[in-house]
C-alpha cells in the first residue's frame, strides 16, 4: 500500500476507508481507552490527528511514543468531531520503526532562534523552520517559473573564477598546493603549480559570465551560490548565499527597472498564492506586519527617482542618521530604508548613482558624473535589488577601466564582446535570501540557510 | 514599440504588419536591387530572413554589415516566396547598432569543437552551442518541474564544507590565509586562524545535508554545483559540474529505482517534447543515432539485477575488456556501456554491489557482504545514476565507519539524526551533464558546461 502525504489527506474531499501514512510524533495524548498521536511528515504545516484505540494489537508500545518517533499508521480518513482539524485518522494498524529517546532535543517548547541554530540538521524538523524551508523551495521554483515564462534562458555560470567581477577583494581562495609547503618562485606564490595553473577564486557574481550569454541568446539569468570572504558578523551577511542574476540585449535601464519591479511582485505574488498555510505561520508568530508589507508592495507603483533627489530628501529628513548623507555618498541601510519605509511608504527605485561608487562595467551617463545604475529598495529590507546598464561602448569601458587602474588583460574575453556586434544590455543581482527575509519576515540570513555559512561556522 | 523575439515570429499564425526585431547578422547576400539578411537573436536555432529593398533610408549601411553585427529591422511579417523558411521581413528601417569587424572569429564556416573552446565567451552564438545551452536551460526546468509536481522540496545544501562526504578525498581547499605566510602551530597548518577557523573544502556532494532535510521534510532534492580536484582530462570529468540529489524519507531501494527510471524517462520525454528544433541539430549533425538511444530509454522497461549476475554476464562475455572483471571489481565505463548497450540494449539498473567498493553510508544487506545500492547504466553514457538505501542503524552504521576507519566526531549531527526518529529512506546522485550529453549526443563535457573548469583551465 503506498502511503500518502498529510498534505493530501488535510485537504481531501472525502473520507478515505483506509490510509497509509508514515511520519514523526509530534504530540501524544492519553484518555482512558484511547491515545490522541499528532502526526507531521513534513510535507505541510499541519499534523494529522490519529486516534489510537486500546484495543490496537500494539496498543502498549502506542503507549510509548515519544516525541521525534517515527510511525507507520494505516487506518480510515473520518471527519473529526474535536476542533481544529477537518480530518482525523482511526487507526487499525500502528508500526513503531523508531522511539526517540528523551534526550530528543526538540520537546514540544518554544526554542531560540540561537538554539536551534546550533542544531541546524534537526531544526527543519520544527513548525517555523519547516515552513521557512518550505517557502524558501516554492521561492525558487518561483524563480524558474517567472524567467522560463517571459522567455529568458537559465545559465550556469562558473563558481570557480580567475577573475574578481566587482574588484571589490573580499574573495575566497581555492587551491590544492600543499599549504605547509607552498611553492615560491620570484618571492612569490608559484600558482603555476595549482590545479588551474593561475590563482583561483569563488565567485562573487556570475555577471560577466553571464553577458556572455546575453550577448547570444538574448534574455538569460543565472541562480546560483556566490561567496564574499567578508569577516562581519551581522544579521544580514553570509560568506555563501544564493544570487539571481538576470541579463537582457537590447534593453535599457528602464527594461532593467521594468523587470526588477515585475519580479519582486511575481515572486511575493506566488508565495501569497502557494504558500498559504505556512505564510500565515510568519504574519501571526514572527512579524505582525508581515501581510501589510507583502500588499503593499504587490499593489504599489514603485517610486523611481534619480540618486540626487534620494540625498536632497534625506538630507532634508527630519531623521538623524548615524552616517550622514551628501552627494557622493555610498547611501546606507538606515538611509534606504528611510526613503522607502517612511518618505515614500512603499517600493523605491533609485538610479543615476555617482560613477564613483559604482563598479567599472555600468554605463556612463552623458553628464560623464554618473551611471546608469539602479537599486530597488524595499520596506524592511532596505536594498533588495542591484542593477545597471552596462557600458557597451569599447572606448568608453577601456578608459573607465584606465580610470580606475584596473588591468585588462584579465579582461580580454569580456572586452571582445564589445568588439563583436555590442548592443545595449541590462541587469541586475538580487540576493535571494533577502528576497526570502521579505516574504517570510525573518530578521536573521542565518535561519533562511539549510546550513549557513558565517566567519568561524561551518559546521554540518 | 516592443521588439519581438524570432522564436516567437517563425511561429507566427498570421502576417503582422509592423514588428521590430533586434539581433545579429548571420549572413548577407545582396542582389541588384535589394539584400536578403539572415538575423538571430539567440532565442531560437532559427534566423529570420529580411529582405532589404535598396531604397532604404540607410540602405548603403546595409551593404556593409558583416557578420556578427548588431542590427534592428522594423517591417512587414509575410509570407515567404523562398523555401526554407515560413515567414520573412520585409524592411522598411533599418538600424545598425555595431558592425562587427572582419577578423570577427565566427565567419560562417564550420569551426572545431576545440578551436570554439578556446572561445568560450562567443561559442554561444553559434548553432551547435546556442541549441546545447538553449537545452540545458530547458532540461534544468524539467529537473524542478518533475521533482516539485512529486512533493519534493528543493534544497540548497553548502557549497563549502568541513567535511567529505564520500572520504574519497580530491578536494578542494578554500582558504583566506596568505599563502605566501600561512601560519603554522605544531607543525601543522594553523587553521584556526583561517576564515572559517578549521580546514574548509568544496563540497563533492550535497546527500548527507539533504538527509538531515529528508527526515525532516519527507522528499526533497538537490540541484547545485559540486567539485572535484582530479588532475584527469578527459571527456567525462570535470573539475566543477551539476549534481541532482534526490532524497526520500520511508523510501527503500525499490523506490530509489523506481524514481531513477521515471526521472530519466521524464527528462528525455521533456526535451523530446520541447526542445525538437534544437534537438533536431544533434540528431542530424552531431549523432545520427540520437533519436533512436532516446526513444529506446523512454520506451523500455529497465532492467534491474544484481551485481553479481552483472558480474557473470561480464565474465562470460566474448568482448575482451581491458580491465577483467570479477566479483568485487568496481565495474569499468567499457563493462557498464557493455550491458546497456550490447547485453540488454536498454538501460540496466545494477544493484547489491559488494561493500568493499561502496561508501560507509550505504545499508548493509543481511548477507553482509553487499549494500542496498544501485547503479543505472544507459546507453552512449554508461553510469548516468549512483545512488543507495542509506544506513538508517545507528549501531550498524558506527560499525560500519570503524571498520573502514573513518573517525566519527566530524559526523556527530550526521549519527543523531539516526538517534532521533530514525527511519528508512533512499536517495541517488546524478551528474546533470552526463544528461544533458545524453539527450544531445555531445560526447565532451567541456562543451555542455558555459565555461567548464578543468586541470589547468579556467580562463574566462
Amino acid at each position: 500500500m503506498e502511503r500518502s502525504k498529510i498534505a493530501a489527506l488535510i485537504n481531501s474531499a472525502q473520507p478515505i476507508d483506509k490510509i497509509l501514512v508514515k511520519g514523526w510524533v509530534r504530540t501524544r495524548r492519553d484518555a482512558k481507552s484511547f491515545s490522541f498521536i499528532e502526526i507531521n511528515d513534513g510535507s505541510c504545516l499541519s499534523n494529522i490527528q490519529v486516534i489510537a484505540d486500546d484495543d490496537l494489537p500494539d496498543y502498549d508500545q502506542v503507549r510509548k511514543l515519544t516525541t521525534g518517533s517515527a510511525v507507520a499508521v494505516t487506518g480510515e480518513l473520518v471527519a473529526s468531531k474535536g476542533g481544529g482539524q477537518r480530518w482525523e485518522i482511526r487507526a487499525d494498524e500502528f508500526t513503531v520503526f523508531s522511539l526517540a529517546p528523551e534526550s530528543y532535543p526538540l520537546q514540544k517548547k518554544r526554542h531560540s532562534d540561537e538554539f536551534l541554530r546550533s542544531m541546524a540538521h534537526l531544526r527543519p524538523r520544527t513548525n517555523k523552520y519547516g515552513a521557512a524551508f518550505r517557502i524558501r523551495s516554492e521561492l525558487s521554483f518561483a524563480v524558474h517559473q517567472f524567467f522560463r515564462e517571459r522567455g529568458f534562458r537559465y545559465i550556469h555560470t562558473p563558481i570557480i573564477t580567475g577573475s574578481d567581477c566587482e574588484g571589490a577583494g573580499e574573495l575566497f581562495r581555492i587551491t590544492t598546493l600543499d599549504l605547509m609547503n607552498v611553492p615560491q618562485r620570484d618571492r612569490a606564490v608559484d600558482y603555476a603549480k595549482d590545479f588551474f595553473a593561475t590563482e583561483a577564486n569563488l565567485t562573487v557574481s556570475g555577471q560577466l559570465s553571464a553577458e556572455m550569454f546575453a550577448l547570444s541568446l538574448g534574455d538569460v539569468y543565472t541562480f546560483g551560490p556566490t561567496f564574499r570572504a567578508e569577516n562581519s558578523n551581522t544579521r544580514r551577511h553570509a560568506a555563501e548565499f544564493w544570487m539571481i542574476e538576470p541579463e537582457m540585449a537590447f534593453c535599457d535601464l528602464n527594461g532593467n527597472m521594468d523587470l526588477g519591479e515585475a519580479f519582486i511582485k511575481a515572486s511575493v505574488r506566488f508565495i501569497i498564492e502557494n504558500c498559504q498555510e505556512d505564510l500565515n505561520l510568519f504574519a501571526r508568530f514572527v512579524d505582525k506586519t508581515l501581510m501589510t508589507t507583502l500588499e503593499n508592495i504587490v499593489r504599489s507603483d514603485f517610486e523611481r527617482l534619480p540618486y540626487c533627489e534620494a540625498v536632497a530628501i534625506l538630507e532634508h529628513a527630519k531623521k538623524k542618521f548615524e552616517y550622514p548623507v551628501h552627494f557622493g555618498s555610498d547611501l546606507q541601510t538606515e538611509h534606504e530604508r528611510y526613503l522607502t519605509e517612511k518618505h515614500f511608504k512603499k517600493p523605491v527605485i533609485v538610479y543615476a548613482y555617482p560613477k564613483s561608487i559604482k563598479p567599472f562595467y555600468m554605463r556612463m551617463n552623458d553628464d560623464n558624473e554618473t551611471v546608469a545604475a539602479m537599486d530597488v529598495l524595499v520596506p524592511s529590507i532596505g536594498e533588495l535589488i542591484g542593477g545597471s546598464q552596462r557600458e557597451e561602448r569599447l572606448e568608453v569601458l577601456e578608459n573607465r577601466m584606465d580610470e580606475m587602474g584596473l588591468p585588462k588583460e584579465p579582461y580580454w574575453w569580456y572586452l571582445e564582446s564589445r568588439r563583436y556586434g555590442t548592443v545595449e544590455h541590462s541587469g541586475f543581482g538580487l540576493g535571494f535570501e533577502r528576497l526570502l527575509m521579505l516574504v517570510t519576515g525573518i530578521r536573521n540570513i542565518r535561519d533562511v540557510i539549510p546550513f549557513p555559512r558565517t566567519p568561524g561556522s561551518i559546521d554540518f
